[in-house]
């Protein structure tokens, strides 16, 4: 069995790199009729769609899965429409392939560039989420690269049958159908597999827990684009408006508690926490947001308890938030330095050169001055799509759109030239 | 002693990421000043250097180093001279740091663009060339990044000698010490423990033979920065200039045969192999290259002998030419797709369509139309300096810059917003 695993990840991977030369060279809107003919098969598979997701919410439910598992599972209507929805945002969206940038011409005569291009072959590991496998396998596409996609087993029949429809899309518009592939094993040895590929994956981008993407990134021998927690300050300067500090220190927080860019951690600043803190206490007593402070946090809001070393690097995911009191901007940001996941961070401040100091060297990958970290999205940011939020410094940082997918080549236009 | 090694690597990689944040946060003038000062210290060190390297060529000797190693070893004037003019053209370099592009405002009235930064401390591992030391310090100071640097054993005394002009520099502009630190052992196991600690590591920047990059590839538990090597092709299209065929065909094999950029595979269109072979052959033989044609090749060209398929895949990085004739511009690509490592390809040719085709389709980092593959290079494309040349698809690909130093991260201007 496990040598069958491996020979037949093989074959689609010999199969998904052949793939991937006939999409790179084919046309925008190729991939686009591609896109909205799976929109419409997968308007016409409704049933088909049920018929398979219900087999997989039965055989979860008799392997007794926990309620939020068998509601991601679920393909309700709803998530039917979003799902079609999607792929017409995507189709519509601008090809980043083939955009020439830096054109110039040389001393020597040549002109050098760089064109944008597909990655090649790009894996996504993700859970039992069926609607991931349309998103993904569009942005994928759209970008003109090819696409292994490996759900949660739990999904298999869902997504079998999603991979059904994406076939006949792709048939539709004159493209093979290797190039989006969902693997139809739940062996967990496909995963293995799947990312010791280097001849035939050119990048994966797995999606789900810290747990799956940090054994993923450290087994891969293939580059990961990852996406890993997200531990996010708001720091409230000296020089903060306060109903501006209030807002995004409260916004940040209780908008939505279980979100990558969620505050996990305030900052206030010495001189304003007097003031600031009872304020915010308000909002955050009301919400029922936990607090876990530093000594001075304590001795001004008596409800609050005292935190631990662990909870300044603590992504809670919860109505729980730390509060420190820093000195200075140097030691908000040293903080920061030290606690930060490097993902989102924010300082509310009038004083523009400590907004731009804040700006320039807190080393995440959003940065903020009077915002909250909730924009940090590729929706918010406009790149009309998202594949995920990147927390590596290499390659895509932050929010990863179409963009991200693809990578740039050097294009040389001569004459005739040569080296002397 | 094994333990010492790893002790001793941690605490230069604590020191490095401590160092990087003061250096992300020097001005330009500072980076600018360091490099200027480390010049004027090597240019005033010049005794202590040529004893320095006399001791490493000492022990060279006396360890029966061969001649090429021994040479690359040498510190002539000459090459201190030239080291001392690479920082002058550095310093003077623009700073990438700080750019924002794409600066934008969003239906929610943030403005979002992305800043380039550094990225942090960058590990380079290479072999016993003492100029290397300056170069990629220079490199890597100017973009804004601390550095460990860890050179071959053989040049110890003189990159000890380097080091100390380089913290010189540092010291003048006010930057730590540091922020470029060269590794004073030769145990190679603090190659290992370089590449493996990536909380104090962000990338690897091997330089130096296959066989050493293919290893710190594999074992690295940090992103690396590869240069692999360089299969590259000229094809010849039926469409092809006759003058303009020969002269780069020539030019991309015989103007210098060991570097990476050097055609190693020669592509003929079938209609045109009876009349370019020939002609191209006067050349090849005056300069003495060897030919491994194929079937059709070795019937055009008696001297050609019958290629072997380790040919196609082969760097020879010496008077040896692979010779193909192919059919059509498929399957030239096609060839292309099999055999290439990626590097640098080029199509001769007067058809537009066919050119457009090539420059869209061939997925290598250097895309040419009518150029000799030799113009693959940081300079010829006006990066104005080079670390490398990236044959990996993320993040860097083709000749590295300053830029491929640099990451982008994401900056949000605000007024105050909240998500809703």
């Amino acid at each position: 069995m496990q040598m069958d695993v491996t020979q037949l990840m093989l074959e689609m991977g010999a199969a998904a790199r052949q793939a991937a030369r006939a999409v790179a060279a084919s046309t925008t809107a190729q991939r686009n009729d591609a896109l909205l003919a799976a929109r419409d098969a997968l308007d016409g598979a409704r049933t088909a769609l049920a018929e398979a997701n219900a087999e997989d919410l039965a055989r979860g439910r008799s392997n007794n899965l926990d309620a939020p598992l068998l509601d991601r599972l679920e393909l309700t209507p709803a998530r039917i429409d979003n799902m079609l929805e999607g792929l017409t945002q995507v189709a519509g969206l601008p090809d980043p392939v083939g955009a020439i940038d830096n054109m110039r011409t040389m001393p020597s005569g040549i002109r050098v560039g760089q064109m944008r291009v597909p990655l090649g072959v790009i894996g996504i590991i993700y859970e039992s989420r069926p609607n991931v496998t349309v998103e993904a396998a569009s942005l994928c596409l759209k970008s003109g690269n090819a696409t292994i996609l490996r759900g949660g087993s739990e999904a298999l029949a869902s997504n079998q049958a999603i991979a059904r429809c994406i076939e006949q899309g792709l048939a539709a518009a004159g493209l093979p159908a290797a190039a989006v592939q969902v693997v139809g094993t739940t062996d967990r040895a496909a995963v293995g597999q799947l990312i010791s590929m280097p001849q035939y994956v050119d990048v994966i981008v797995p999606r789900g827990g810290k747990g799956l993407i940090e054994r993923i990134s450290r087994e891969a021998k293939v580059p990961v684009i990852k996406h890993l927690d997200g531990v996010c300050h708001v720091y409230l300067d000296d020089a903060a408006d306060t109903d501006m500090a209030v807002s995004i220190a409260v916004n940040a927080k209780t908008q939505r508690y279980g979100t990558c860019n969620t505050m996990e951690t305030l900052l206030v600043a010495a001189s304003r926490a007097q003031e600031l803190l009872p304020l915010l206490d308000e909002h955050y007593a009301a919400a029922g947001v936990e607090l876990r402070g530093c000594s001075q946090t304590c001795a001004i809001l008596p409800r609050a308890v005292a935190a631990s070393d662990a909870d300044w690097g603590e992504e809670y995911l919860a109505p729980i938030l730390a509060v420190k009191v820093v000195e200075t901007l140097d030691e908000a940001m040293s903080h920061i330095a030290r606690y930060s996941s490097a993902h989102t961070e924010s300082i509310v401040t009038n004083d523009h050169g400590r907004a731009m100091r804040f700006l320039r060297e807190v080393d995440s990958s959003s940065v903020m001055v009077n915002a909250s970290t909730r924009f940090a999205d590729g929706f918010e940011y406009g790149l009309g799509a998202e594949i995920g939020i990147s927390t590596d410094k290499l390659h895509a940082r932050g929010p990863v759109g179409l963009e991200g997918l693809t990578s740039q080549k050097y294009v040389v236009l001569g004459e005739g030239q040569v080296r002397t």
